[in-house]
């Protein structure tokens, strides 16, 4: 039978990375964000009312939306326009989210299909609730007798978001214009030292998305996932720094910990996937199981 | 690169078995239905004004919501006196989905973890909105150069429902206090022919949710999804005549399929979930990614 209180605990982590869907979220006092007509996200009560500030960038809020000013017509001019607003929000120090100011620019669009309507400053995403999309790779390896280990990494204890914390084996943002596996493969090697040859055989097999709110905004993110079986005798080093130390772990104990607080939330959400797929969760004692593959897919309409 | 004509038909699939999500669907005009305090489905305006003649079971709507009358406080209580009202109302002839009755008793809970609160027959499911779940299992083989081919069978022309359309090696639903795994090698048996001792070897991977309107009234569905690599030599028979025919077909042919009127869209679901795992959908190609695997798993609140 499955572990009633490793799934409870499994399920307040879905929950939590949802809460945005949740009635009591402060989603019916978020302003839409449109873009040219189009929903881009969702942006916070503190954060509308800083924005009418700049009226020459962003109009009023007026039928629950704050639009992108129409004078504002090219992807170019959308993008420094809103920048240099961003910029002086930033120099002024009173959103605490861009004192992480990355200087990467990611997409903003309605959907992932969709081109492009201007770039944002990484940092600033969450004041906008601006989708955001990244990479997660599942590293593991499978032993001659058939037993699943898998590499998770250490977050190093200097990193800005989830110090300390437990991690996929690599993942990263996409920045805009930058590929699915490009960036992989350089998220691999940087922060895992893993050559392209072998990055290059991880291969895609899911996403996973949720939307949560914090102090700091709404974070609407959707992952690409991937799984990359590795040689028996590689093992991942560090790479820039990110992280402190890698470990290889049998599935079970993987399992134990991602119902932890000992890992970072979106990542343990990409092992439960992992779990689900490769059958390590089964649907007779797993009464959760539904619920499960659900909170992993959750999407805003 | 993706061909954009299949891209659109698919998300046209998802978009059509996720209409109940959809502005314009009848949600708004649905009652919940409600057990013991606990939505257990929608229930359609047409049906609900229906019910308002069994007082005696279904309290008249209120707040948005019918609910079975207090005084049938345990699961065979309610079953017997909905059963009942069901019953007349098949007599009476006037609701076309209840002419598809099949005796099949079906468990009624809020979600799938939660204890049944009574069962319903399976033809009236949907007229209370009451969410039904299943098994569906991809049935493939892997040729010694690496090729997957996929087993896919066509429905008999006599079926009741989605006659003559293609459809999964085997499927179906859950029954009242019936396993999901006891469920498939039942169903692997009975329409497939496929021993017991090669369909236990099928592995849960994942589910597949959705919920869509007709005029008999809303269908939501949650199906558990399994893959089955079957030996090359094997090759699934006729078994209970609900199946006119078994192909063995490679996997861009199914995925040319998929996209057509030829397949039962739930079925056509599975096999776009079996495409994204096994990594026949590469995400730099295909700008819908994120969307096809949002579409797979759409659940309402």
């Amino acid at each position: 039978m499955a572990n009633s209180a490793w799934s409870d605990r499994v399920l307040q982590l879905l929950r939590r990375m949802n809460n945005f869907h949740l009635p009591g979220s402060c989603r019916a006092s978020c302003c839409r964000f449109e873009v040219n007509g189009a929903q881009v996200g969702w942006i916070p009560p503190h954060v509308a009312s800083l924005l009418t500030r700049y009226p020459e960038v962003f109009s009023p809020p007026r039928d629950g939306a704050v639009s992108l000013c129409h004078s504002l017509d090219s992807y170019g001019r959308r993008s420094e326009a809103v920048d240099a607003v961003l910029q002086t929000l930033r120099r002024e120090d009173s959103l605490s989210c861009l004192k992480g100011w990355r200087d990467e620019k990611y997409s903003v669009m309605p959907k992932f299909s969709d081109p492009p309507l201007m770039w944002m400053e990484r940092a600033a995403t969450s004041l906008f609730g601006v989708k955001r999309y990244g990479v997660h790779i599942n590293g593991y390896i499978v032993s001659d007798s058939g037993e699943v280990s898998m590499w998770l990494a250490r977050r190093s204890p200097t990193k800005q978001t989830y110090p300390g914390l437990l991690d996929n084996l690599a993942a990263g943002g996409l920045a805009a214009g930058v590929g699915v596996k490009q960036t992989l493969v350089k998220e691999c090697q940087e922060e895992a030292c893993i050559p392209a040859a072998i990055a290059e055989k991880a291969h895609p097999v899911s996403t996973v998305s949720y939307t949560y709110e914090e102090e700091d905004g709404v974070f609407a993110e959707g992952q690409f996932v991937f799984d990359l079986e590795l040689p028996l005798d590689f093992k991942p080093r560090i790479g820039d720094g990110e992280v402190q130390d890698f470990y290889l772990l049998p599935i079970d104990k993987v399992k134990e910990l991602l119902a932890t607080d000992d890992f970072k939330p979106n990542c343990a959400m990409v092992v439960l996937d992992f779990l689900i797929r490769h059958s390590f969760i089964d649907p007779d004692t797993e009464p959760c199981y539904q619920e499960f593959v659900a909170g992993l897919h959750q999407t805003l309409e």
